[in-house]
């Protein structure tokens, strides 16, 4: 054994013994599981695996259906009137397969003297941003080629819900005699405005819909592009003097939509949830042009949480490496090109439903050039923006009373007849919604 | 080989290879350091090394000096008068030496497929929160009885800090005329007052010393025990009627100040990174009797983060699990036992400097019985709160031109002749610092 060693360096042994725990972990998952323990994960797991049973035995009984959709479908129509399928959320657990194949690729190992300190880079502007996921994120961005990071501050945050509280903080006047407008285009995220006036802030405070937007004086100027809810390319709209912008670009990977060019405006925000699925990790990130605003919201995250994990900044560096690597051939499936493929499945599964209940409508996009996958596409958002057609004015009411859990238009600023619908969900709920959906009448 | 793995379970088998990890990283470090490379990491420890070997070349010098604070003062004296020493911050890294001495027992695993979804515990109030987290949080209480845990709602949050945010937001009212009054005995800890003010709130805001406060209506009263800056233990000062307490009892375990009894206040905040030492975690945690008042702090969190790390969650579940196991006679070192050690040793050291020198004075604390270890002893704080003597007005200013960074009792909004000192940072920096204040004349 010994000699056996002295022909590898510590770190190839490393390797060997991390990939052995890997598969010694999965054994050990495995017999918990079939011994019936009760941890959370061995549950949902048992949970996953049950519907994985039930739609191979139905596709065994009728051999005709041959694609999962249908064959969910089928099951639905038979058996699963009565179970509650939520959508409401765009929890990306879609995610969790890509993420099983890569194995021990993408495991963390955390020794526990490991980052007890506060600070992660003393020297650094951002100074508990860790280092090493600084570099992913440069990486990543410049392989995708979505966003310029050249003469950019990089704030890193506990989510970019964080990092858009840090953002109001550092753009709004501290002592003008009225808090600052904040503004963005309907349909806008659904808690944008619960977040900004959740305080009663006297720096700034929500004011709604940008198109309807016409007092004077500065304002801050949302621009969610692609947008949630609705998945579409937005630009600035009210255009006055005085307005800061700041673009929250959450949903600007080449699995969700075209890659046009690199985004280049002064303040970006950016999420690993979106990104990758990790929405537990709760990391995102800001590239940041101008350095006292950069500073300012630093300051706030002092004040809001005294800094970000630094074990899910050091996963979240991993993960991205993960990413990037994939991209760049190594041995293992693209992460952009697998997820590009599941959400282009997914959106036919879901055009088809809309389809086959013809009380529905989906919003169109034309194809676009990705520099990334360099091919046309069209955009494969994240949610579905659904309406409601006919008679029907509240559609998550009428959703609702078929058990299926949306969020209403009304939350987004909006017509009550549109509802959005999560499409990064497991397979199960996925296949169960549009299912139940084509069978609406 | 097979053979061999034949004889042990998967569960033998991991246990085995994680231990042999623990070795490979340690000796993959080594080699690196060795190597010259150029990690964050690897520099400090060679920093940290560096002072090790200066030491102990100057005993051997000097045989007559046998204490570590006796070298290290010698060393000061000798040839580090430049040298910058900081003990501003309570970045408790004294705690690295005990976890590296746990070696693979406080390892955490993360597997890539884990943790994706935003939700750890859908039917919990508190829904973000991890139960591996919120059991061994009630299990630590139970065994070092410092808090009751009986009918308390675990609220989580990305450090104590954020779960002062959300009681502040908990707390007020939303529709009063105006913002309820926020308060707290001086000297106090220096950031409630900029976290208070920080986005100029409509719903409450910082007004105070508890001692001065004499408004009518409605209050938030702070009561930090033990306190920080001082380390004493207290008590409400204000006592009207409408007032609402909050306990911050971030430092109340039994290396620190013998545990009395378990506290059983309304709203207790506890953190992570005051008891283990894992401040880059950004784990904290409120027990909190009122259900509304829960539910209130978890939708907080949600505007502020949309959760709480879960990696962080899943590590400080397992530092807390090693600590109880620690304190129920595992084959280690109790956690508490070690700890309190060594703030006894850094307090003896400290009075013993402020005696050579002169010009400073230390608060005393009369010993009190700890029900936890079972004796007498005088509390030993995180932090020491240092009184220039004579006619020095402005401690920081003076203690600054001998290169020491210390926070003034200004910040804490108190007297200047004060200074608040770390007594958490790692022993190069400590005893650097107990040495250079000794020569102090």
């Amino acid at each position: 054994m010994a000699m056996v060693l002295s022909l590898f360096s510590p770190r190839n042994i490393l390797v060997l013994s991390l990939a052995l725990n890997v598969s010694l972990i999965l054994r050990v998952m495995l017999s918990d599981r079939e011994g019936h323990t009760h941890s959370g994960f061995s549950l949902r797991e048992r949970a996953v695996a049950g519907d994985g049973l039930q739609s191979e035995v139905h596709v065994r009984h009728r051999e005709r259906l041959s694609t999962s959709f249908a064959a969910s479908a089928s099951i639905e129509a038979e058996d699963d009137k009565e179970r509650v399928i939520s959508v409401d959320h765009g929890d990306p657990t879609m995610y969790e397969n890509y993420w099983q194949k890569m194995g021990d690729k993408a495991i963390l190992v955390i020794p526990g003297w490991q980052s007890l300190s506060y600070f992660s880079d003393k020297g650094n502007l951002c100074w508990f941003l860790e280092p090493e996921l600084a570099q992913q994120i440069i990486r990543l961005h410049n392989l995708v080629g979505n966003a310029v990071t050249e003469d950019r501050h990089i704030v890193v945050g506990t989510g970019s819900t964080q990092l858009y509280n840090a953002v109001l903080y550092a753009l709004s006047p501290q002592d003008a005699v009225e808090p600052i407008n904040v503004v963005t285009a309907a349909p806008y995220y659904s808690s944008y405005p619960l977040i900004t006036d959740c305080v009663k802030s006297g720096i700034y405070k929500w004011a709604g819909d940008a198109h309807k937007f016409n007092k004077e004086g500065p304002y801050i100027e949302l621009v969610t592009t692609p947008n949630n809810p609705d998945g579409h390319i937005r630009q600035s709209v009210v255009n006055k003097t005085g307005g800061i912008l700041v673009h929250d670009l959450a949903y600007y990977w080449p699995q969700y939509t075209p890659i046009s060019s690199p985004a280049n405006h002064d303040l970006m925000l950016f999420t690993v949830s979106k990104c990758s699925g990790h929405a537990g990790m709760r990391i995102g990130w800001a590239l940041v042009k101008d350095k006292e605003v950069a500073k300012k919201m630093v300051k706030y995250i002092e004040f809001s949480t005294l800094g970000v994990s630094k074990d899910s900044q050091l996963r979240a560096a991993k993960i991205l490496n993960v990413i990037s690597d994939s991209c760049e051939g190594a041995a293992v499936e693209s992460f952009f090109e697998s997820s590009f493929q599941l959400m282009a499945q997914r959106w036919k599964q879901l055009r088809m439903a809309a389809w086959q209940s013809g009380l529905f409508s989906l919003p169109a996009f034309p194809p676009e050039f990705c520099t990334f996958s360099r091919r046309d596409f069209e955009p494969l958002p994240a949610f579905a923006w659904l309406k409601c057609e006919g008679d029907i004015e509240d559609c998550e009411g009428f959703l609702r009373g078929k058990k299926i859990l949306t969020r209403g238009g009304i939350h987004f600023g909006f017509d009550p007849k549109y509802v959005r619908v999560s499409l990064l969900d497991r397979d199960s709920t996925f296949n169960n919604f549009v299912a139940r959906l084509s069978s609406i009448r």
